[in-house]
């Protein structure tokens, strides 16, 4: 999260990294196959929601964890993504941060409303742009209960 | 909608295709003239919100003949694009998925706010980008009626 | 606000035009440093959200003074942008106009959300580009207060 010059960061990085995210948004919102969530994050990965009262797990087989009584709770999710910033960049490895408006539904009928910002860490691969570490915080109050994502 | 690496797009047809539902949410929420929607979209273009339970009709006179009624009926507009992902690119045509928050109220006073996905295929003409099919789905469970777009 | 064609506008300045927004954005809404604010602007940079009913200020003595009460105020801040669209561009100026959903949450518990335009004329500068103008207007009806801002 170090904040050196964006304009070091090529523009098909910045575009990649900003689809990294939009894969992994959407992935999450398809709630079909957890799969391609692993497939945004290295096998080392550090996932942290502990900023939003969530899980802090790592590599893919904490991710599957995290996300499996999410997929079985949840009847509808929506993550939209803005204002994206490079806020590192070295040429492996690069920092963004994003706003998201995420959205669920539960089969229970209970909804929840996040408005906060991602703060991915990710890494240059032989397959691309991979996230390394992903955390998240609040920018306006919980609406609604994060329970089916416990 | 087929899956090829968003990579063949260059980075200058991808955002061209960004402007273009861009600029046709732009037209919506104008409520002002028609005739810029129908200049976002091909002479044959097919447009289908059948998805969302609303028209699916071809050509500049049937998408006209869907806005006539929506532009009588509506107050205010706003339709938000975010998650942009080229799906498919083959230099010609392109398929584009988008996310929407498309939010309006009626001169009666009703409220619609839907949160979902666009689906554009574009092709590439002498007037730039345009759209040849246009079609949506919904992320999340519709929030009042759309009564006024029937 | 003059329509030229957006082709004109070469992809490094648009996307360094849309990170000046969303450095603004990020200012605002951090509620940390209202020189951070500043910087986005020029000296002699005119701001003027008469359109939505707040201030009309000019300079950064302006645009100190609108905010030292609304950083006081305000117990939380989110402004999400989209829908960028250059629409003037001559090499050394620039305009661009993008949709805004802005929250925020007074100390007292008092909330507001705005959805809405920001148009804002930039400018090149020797510290890249900078805003020479920046006004709003409302797409949708106001949603809670914007007593706070004032």
């Amino acid at each position: 999260m170090t904040a050196r010059p964006i304009e070091a960061c090529p523009i098909e990085d910045r575009l990649a990294i900003e689809d990294l995210l939009v894969a992994y948004a959407h992935a999450v919102d398809r709630l079909a196959n957890i799969d391609e969530i692993c497939a945004c994050f290295t096998a080392d990965a550090v996932f942290d929601l502990s900023g939003i009262g969530l899980a802090n797990v790592v590599g893919h087989a904490g991710i599957r964890g995290f996300f499996t009584p999410v997929f079985a709770n949840m009847a509808h999710h929506a993550h939209y993504l803005s204002n994206f910033a490079i806020t590192a960049h070295d040429g492996e490895t690069a920092s963004v941060r994003a706003y998201v408006t995420g959205m669920g539904m539960g089969r229970d009928g209970r909804g929840v409303t996040v408005h906060g910002r991602y703060y991915f860490d990710v890494r240059r691969t032989a397959q691309g742009w991979k996230a390394t570490r992903y955390a998240m915080d609040f920018l306006m109050p919980l609406t609604g209960t994060l329970d089916n994502a416990r």
